[in-house]
């Protein structure tokens, strides 16, 4: 074939991104050599400094370029209100979604025993200092209703009732503007056992 | 909002990509900071690499890291024919589903005089050269069947009138596979008065 080398090494590497298969990868690289050769050096030094310089915030673990991120930092949050999530994104959701005031507490992935992921390694420890040490009201649990995010929750949810504070998990139910006829049974079934009076 | 700046910038620049649009660029920057650091830092580097040393073949214009691109530099190929096309992915196309022999000359784009895309900007006058002291014993115009394709095409026809060199249009119709039924007129058209006897 005669794909220069180099062009094949870029294509190659476009695919660590998600959803980035051969084809779109192949597009991908020849539009950048062939028209936009400022936007890929930008987007080369751009990966660079944000690898160099994103790690974790020391109180909630969520991505940042800071030793506390700006939530954890702001003195507007409601500091006894701790939301737990799975992924930052998950943060950036919640946040534009809805009004919460409180903090959150990332977990950077969900237990997962068969892929060798215990509670050390989704930062529990530091979980559990700060449901002993800091002066929670509520904990809103907002892992993913996998079967690992509900272990997950369940997990925290027992650490919690140890500390004697009030634990939530967000609703899992029919989304808005779905209809029933389209819905997984899983679903329909979770909606039905959690239904609430009127 | 709560995304630190260089996470801010790196999905930004994540949209020079074609067809990323501020969701996916925001699912691929969480995704290599949170899971492919090694995978964005290679990214970076070939990327940089690749637009330092990718450049175009003298010969025919593609995308190559040498002088000459490895298809102009062959021995193997029958110099003979030429075929031309708008970019250096339509090469790829045509060497991965034919067994075409000859030499390739890659226009970088179609006349486009609206846009100020004049036949110097798509390397006629190389191309013209070409035509007049090689000897060219066909010419298969690839161009795509757009407007300004068919007008590159029409303009190339008449370079290669005058150098008295036989020139062809690869073929537009129905595609393989596809039923009457879903294909655009424009299409149904063409095929209906290119139709050839059985």
């Amino acid at each position: 074939m005669s794909t220069p080398p180099l062009i094949g090494q870029l294509i190659e590497a476009l695919r660590c991104l998600p959803g980035v298969g051969p084809k779109s990868a192949q597009r991908m690289a020849y539009h950048m050599l062939e028209r936009d050769r400022e936007g890929a050096r930008q987007l080369a030094e751009v990966l660079n400094e944000a690898v160099d310089k994103v790690g974790h915030c020391q109180q909630c673990r969520t991505l940042s370029e800071t030793a506390l991120c700006n939530l954890c930092a702001s003195q507007k949050r409601e500091r006894s209100l701790l939301c737990v999530v799975e992924s930052p994104i998950d943060v950036q959701a919640i946040m534009q979604a809805t009004d919460y005031r409180g903090l959150f507490f990332v977990l950077m992935g969900h237990l997962s025993p068969l892929d060798g992921i215990g509670p050390e390694d989704i930062g529990m420890d530091l979980l559990a200092e700060r449901i002993r040490n800091d002066d929670i009201h509520e904990i809103i649990l907002a892992t993913n209703p996998t079967v690992e995010g509900e272990a997950t929750a369940f997990y925290i949810s027992d650490l919690a009732r140890e500390a004697d504070i009030p634990c939530t998990r967000i609703a899992h139910g029919v989304p808005l503007g779905g209809e029933l006829e389209y819905i997984d049974k899983g679903t329909i079934a979770h909606a039905f056992s959690g239904r609430r009076k009127l």
